[in-house]
């Protein structure tokens, strides 16, 4: 999959990105036309959705709408998944569900659980999600299919409003040798994830050897700035002005680097 | 260092974040004062700072202020330093260089060097940046002390302004397990790098568990959305309208995890 090279550069004029939080959005739930719920809330707080919006939009309402949950009680835990929730004190249906979204454990330990997901996301708990869904012994699993939910909710949009944009669906994620979470994309749509900056110059006319960036997780941590404010009321950001190169094929997966050709670890 | 829990929330009204390029500025050399030529690029531009400003400044011009660059020509390379440059036809000098800004190394492999830098960060090349330097042999090192040069900044913008501000330092990093860079915070001053969210509610009354997100981070790759677009020309950027919580005393190394305490590796 090959992404374009950026054609976005700006000389001249100032440049202002907007970060707008689309709220008031209805309680999501199974069956629910998200896209329209969007545009819907868009529209009432006159931030209509425009040409070239990029929407971030945080998975656990795709989940829902999309019936991804499961219910614990409904989950047999295996022999394993029980002997490592019994060391640890965690709930073993809890454990067999991380499992079952999982094609690798990267790391169990100290009670905690980082898998490779069936996705090929490496991310805590297999980014089974216990927070902003109904029901006590309710989990959200991950889309499942992230690229494909965006696809969907990218294409429901330019047929409701004739607008071409992109959409992202993120996810809050812990990472390896920095504290606290930030925000990552896990699907996209309409949008190359990387930017390729690699042969472009430098302020002083030398070429850049080494640039390539996650535009879609930078895109995703920017948005958290406003989903992130009022206890999850906000599912969806709008990034109004920055110029994004436009793929149809992409995907979120070509931000994951294999284990095995990580230098970090 | 205790940060207080966020008192951000928002209710009723639609927030819109800006995130505002801060461009024209002067080629910054030794000695410049950073703060006073940020200040006048703004005020150029029609975007003078505000109360409450969070100015993210990319590491390299507070490093060409602050005369922390090494020609590589003055360094002489030990026989370690030496051999490993041969073996992966690097520059001897450049390897050397990483090494002295570094206290230990993480990983040394396929011609990439890791490091644990003397300020506790962990990433490549010890944060040493051959881009966006004058003259072909020079480099750029990390700030001495990136916090501090935060707050120099800081003191200065309120002395010529009268307003207060965050400032946060940036680099661009690449990441264990994820493709494509991002930047993050390096030095902050005025603002908590983490916004704590445990205990707050989510959307169904539950108590959210694990919740702290490294707002610093966000906000510096929500940052490289303008500084990124234009040749390293936009060395600046201004989010505006963005409610952080406030800390005198945060240093940016809140954010890194050491080795031995990361789950992930």
């Amino acid at each position: 999959m090959m992404c374009p090279k950026t054609d976005s550069h700006h000389s001249g004029k100032n440049h202002t990105i907007q970060i707008i939080d689309v709220k008031d959005l209805p309680v999501v739930k199974e069956g629910d036309n998200l896209a329209e719920l969007i545009c819907n809330a868009a529209e009432q707080q006159r931030t209509a959705i425009q040409e070239s919006d990029i929407l971030v939009v945080t998975h656990v309402v795709v989940s829902r709408a999309e019936e991804n949950i499961v219910n614990l009680d409904m989950v047999v835990p295996s022999d394993f998944a029980k002997s490592f929730a019994q060391r640890f004190n965690k709930d073993p249906a809890l454990i067999e569900t991380v499992l079952r979204e999982s094609r690798s454990v990267v790391r169990m330990g100290d009670g905690k659980l980082i898998t490779e997901t069936k996705h090929g996301i490496i991310c805590a708990n297999a980014g089974v999600d216990q927070s902003n869904v109904p029901g006590e012994r309710n989990v959200a699993l991950l889309p499942e299919n992230p690229d494909r939910s965006a696809q969907r909710i990218r294409r429901e949009i330019r047929r409701l409003t004739g607008k071409d944009v992109a959409v992202i669906i993120s996810d809050t994620h812990g990472r390896p040798l920095r504290k606290g979470e930030i925000n990552i994309a896990i699907g996209v749509a309409g949008i190359c994830p990387i930017r390729d900056r690699r042969g472009e110059k430098d302020l002083f006319g030398q070429v850049l050897r080494v640039k390539q960036t996650a535009i879609a997780d930078e895109l995703c941590s920017a948005a958290e700035l406003v989903i992130g404010q009022a206890n999850e009321r906000i599912p969806v950001a709008i990034i109004r002005g920055y110029s994004y190169p436009r793929s149809e094929e992409a995907k979120a997966t070509e931000l994951t680097r294999p284990k095995e050709k990580d230098l970090f670890i």
